[in-house]
């Protein structure tokens, strides 16, 4: 696969997105990284995607504001749902409507004018098999709408949703990174990070992390607040 | 079908969407209408949009900002690309990237929290031909794609994308607009309409919606400026 082609790469500062960048960079040489500003909680993630962008060799990053929360309908967009602290059954309540879709159609639209080949998006079945905008025959059919979408697709050239992460475990994720040299003490996952990144160590997403080092059998590096 | 259910209709403000609310609207008692800005130039558009949904009878009318703008590509959004006025073969300049896409992403987040059956857009294959996202088979990709998105799609119940303007001519969508009491004096379609809603008269939009009222044997209302 030639490096000099283009990619966008969504980068939201977490651990997955951090692993995603990392093999971006391995198959190509450009790679333009996207987050978005869509009033998370946690906005401590968009200041790690920023320096995860610099420190890692990204050409370009950029922060696109969106106005999902005015649409209301999660707990991490809504500021009337708590956000809670155990697994549950089912669709998770963290659950942002349409965001995956979202995301990607301003990842499309930016592909479009780089012309860009594929969009990195760090989506995972294995984990977060609650969200059905992280299946892959939800990418599929994305990849598909995408290729009937734009100016590319009428001239003949295509374009590619690349899901590395799509079957691996956490475990497997953060052996996979520290391979490529992913500093993960870098990268925020908590839904209620502070201002520094300091994660809570309690919500699912912490867990999750907590559990993927463990498994790994390497030290976790996360730092987290003292008052849990 | 049911007078019941919810829709979301996609509401530019212009003479199509315009068209296609009224059709909502016979069809479905709550219709919530959604329009984008997104640094276009038009911005008399939005106002047009906020009147018409409050006139017709829109349950609700929000306007979503975009950063559309920020990604470039068209003279619609990019201050240094100029807005001809002539038709050109192949895709217009005035293409946004990937715009109906992040459209109908948005009113399928919006169709999600409202728990709403369809999405209706006035998309036009006939007199836009050169939009790859105007074509059916892009509509088809999407909706299918937007069954697989949505916790909706898991529990069950489906969204379907509706496009009544689809293979109709200017023509004809104003014939059917007539015949559902549009009032088209209230609709803006010009690419560099003024504050007030002043058409040029001379740009691609002009042009067809002008050739429009002719072809449909009646007088056109659109007010133009005095110095075209």
């Amino acid at each position: 696969m030639s490096k000099q082609k283009k990619a966008v790469v969504l980068v939201s500062g977490g651990l997955d997105s951090a692993t995603v960048l990392a093999m971006a960079l391995k198959e190509r040489e450009q790679c333009y990284t996207l987050s978005f500003d869509y009033g998370q909680r946690h906005c401590a993630e968009l200041k790690a995607a920023q320096r995860l962008s610099q420190l890692m060799g990204a050409t370009e990053h950029r922060v696109v504001s969106l106005d999902l929360g005015a649409l209301g309908g999660s707990a991490l967009t809504d500021a009337s749902i708590a956000v809670p602290e155990h697994a549950t059954q089912g669709i998770p309540i963290t659950y942002v409507p349409a965001r995956n879709t979202v995301f990607l159609s301003y990842a499309l639209a930016w592909a479009e004018v780089l012309q860009a080949e594929d969009i990195f998006i760090g989506v995972n079945a294995v984990d977060y098999s609650g969200y059905p905008d992280c299946r892959p025959e939800y990418i599929q059919a994305y990849e598909k709408m995408a290729n009937l979408a734009t100016k590319a697709a009428v001239e003949g050239r295509s374009i590619a949703i690349r899901t590395p992460l799509i079957n691996l475990s956490k475990a497997e994720i953060i052996r996979q990174g520290l391979d490529l040299g992913v500093d993960y003490a870098m990268t925020v996952s908590c839904y209620q990070a502070d201002g520094q990144g300091k994660a809570c160590g309690r919500c699912d997403s912490c867990r999750l992390r907590k559990e993927g080092f463990e498994k790994a059998g390497v030290s976790d590096p996360t730092i987290y607040r003292a008052s849990r």
